[in-house]
């Protein structure tokens, strides 16, 4: 009888940090699908960072883990799935998802390019064009910074902003993330704020000013960025890396200096992104994506790693900055 | 030989503290015009919390206090003015100016209403009117909270904001103000916030949440209106009177908790405002808010001192939070 390796939360991380024994992997029956069920098999499971805010709110001890995945049908009940379809679909962290079609994304072309939809045309990428294009409005010519550029949301941000014919400087953790983002995704500067002075190194590497600032950390990085910001600039606040936990009554940090005074003197706009707002845009987002994709204009960067049983420390390494770009675990 | 009576810098506040010792009060020869020029007698003058912040660095001992005025031509040189003419102009705190014609902010239909272009249709209405209108972009039925409500622009934008058929909670500093703002204004509803906690306070106020919020102080009184935003709501930055001071490099004090995760959170914009920025929708703002001063729709709200002499002490009541309206000194 086969087997459904599956990965639960064992215990929710003490003092906030998640650690390998976070997490523990059962082994399950594969499902049997009832009519109007899917049974589909997980190919390519996407690691991101949101898992940590939801630990102790919709992830309890016991539960499935979650996650986005790439899955290949094995068996269908419902007349809109065959066997051999390739879907997007939220799987979990697990061998075998039994879904209902309306749980299901999307069918996909084909299985060729489908990690893309973990990627570029997935919750990452949409996020990224949003924020960038639908929201951030980035215009040629532009000076636009990033944060956690290397990351699956930043180094696609970046990217798509140099496309648009923006200048574009990523700021990342780690001199080998600043060579990735020039040598191989076309950033027009990196800075590592790990080392020296962040303020310095806008100001150096954007003398002229900021107009766009694509916020994924929130934090120090925020603050440096603001004070580089022009006159009628704009910040796309995305993720807040830096603030590993969700706000409660008891716990909410102080916000960057200088808000709201220098919103006020350069007349500066912070906009909130939650993507999936925009979902009335995606179809056009993932078009002009896949144009870019197909051209080369993209460059495709992801961060594989192999087996189910690796999931916990991909995600551990993800939080901890290790990743280059769309972090991914292979099933299969 | 006519007198000019003007009040200068005397000393730089001292601790950031505006007193009388700040300023003095100086005999000056009225100017003769020379050809190209107006000489214009001041009749009235706006007295405005924005001296505060350019004491030390547009305002330096010795100067003139600079003030916007209403002010009546007694000579002129220039063939665009006539004697006895009514003009906007920034006459500073002295009795006889005298301008150039490009310096003359606008000639005034008559001496009538006059005093409105300090208040409603000069800057503290422009500002209220970008900032609810052109940026805020106020709806009917959306729920809008102002603050410093009772102050200059505070009491237009809450009064604009119930003309375009907003719920409107004005948060101001005493119960007296409170009153004016709901008996006089039509504020349906009025928070002190120097009693009980603002944040319950506004929970209480708009349990439903906040579409807009017209920032004037920053501080306590923004943490609270964060919490209690909508979702996808606006916040207008127009003013800080909470942060007397000037940022510096080495002063800038901590933002506003919740942001930016709550701005995620929640899709908030928060928008800085710059009302000169806005000088092309002017002549539109000026003919709506017209227009409502003549239907009476819009209350006039004055709060009037007679004498240059007692100009300091108006400064610094308004600046202690004693103004209710549009704070003007009367020349004669």
């Amino acid at each position: 009888m086969p087997i459904n390796r599956r990965i639960v939360i064992a215990n929710l991380p003490q003092g906030g940090e998640i650690s390998s024994s976070t997490f523990r992997m059962e082994d399950g029956e594969v499902p049997q699908p009832e009519p109007g069920t899917v049974l589909c098999r997980t190919t390519a499971i996407f690691v991101g960072s949101a898992l940590r805010r939801v630990m102790g709110s919709y992830l309890q001890p016991g539960m499935l883990v979650m996650a986005t995945g790439v899955a290949r049908v094995v068996a269908s009940r419902d007349a809109s799935f065959s066997e051999g379809d390739t879907v997007l679909a939220p799987t979990g962290w697990q061998e075998y998802a039994l879904l209902k079609p309306s749980q299901i994304s999307a069918k996909l072309p084909s299985a060729d390019n489908a990690l893309d939809y973990l990627g570029p045309l997935g919750g990452s990428g949409l996020a990224a064009y949003h924020g960038l294009v639908t929201v951030g409005r980035v215009q040629a010519s532009e000076v636009v910074v990033v944060s956690a550029a290397a990351g699956s949301v930043g180094q696609l941000a970046g990217q798509f902003a140099r496309i648009k014919g923006a200048r574009v400087i990523g700021v990342c953790g780690g001199a080998d993330k600043v060579d990735v983002l020039t040598a191989k995704l076309g950033f027009h500067h990196g800075i590592n704020y790990k080392e020296g002075n962040i303020q310095e190194e806008l100001k150096a590497g954007c003398p002229e000013g900021i107009d766009l600032y694509f916020d994924n950390t929130s934090g120090p990085i925020l603050e440096a960025a603001l004070l580089q910001m022009k006159r009628g600039g704009r910040i796309v606040c995305c993720g807040r890396l830096s603030e590993p936990h969700d706000y409660d009554s008891e716990h909410v940090p102080a916000g960057p200096r200088g808000v709201p005074g220098l919103l006020i003197q350069r007349r500066i706009s912070m906009l909130g992104l939650w993507a999936p707002d925009l979902a009335a845009e995606d179809e056009k987002a993932r078009n002009e994506i896949r144009a870019w994709l197909e051209s080369g204009e993209l460059t495709r960067l992801v961060d594989i790693t192999h087996g189910l049983e690796n999931a916990p420390a991909s995600l551990i390494g993800n939080l901890a900055g290790g990743n280059v770009g769309t972090r991914i675990v292979m099933l299969e």
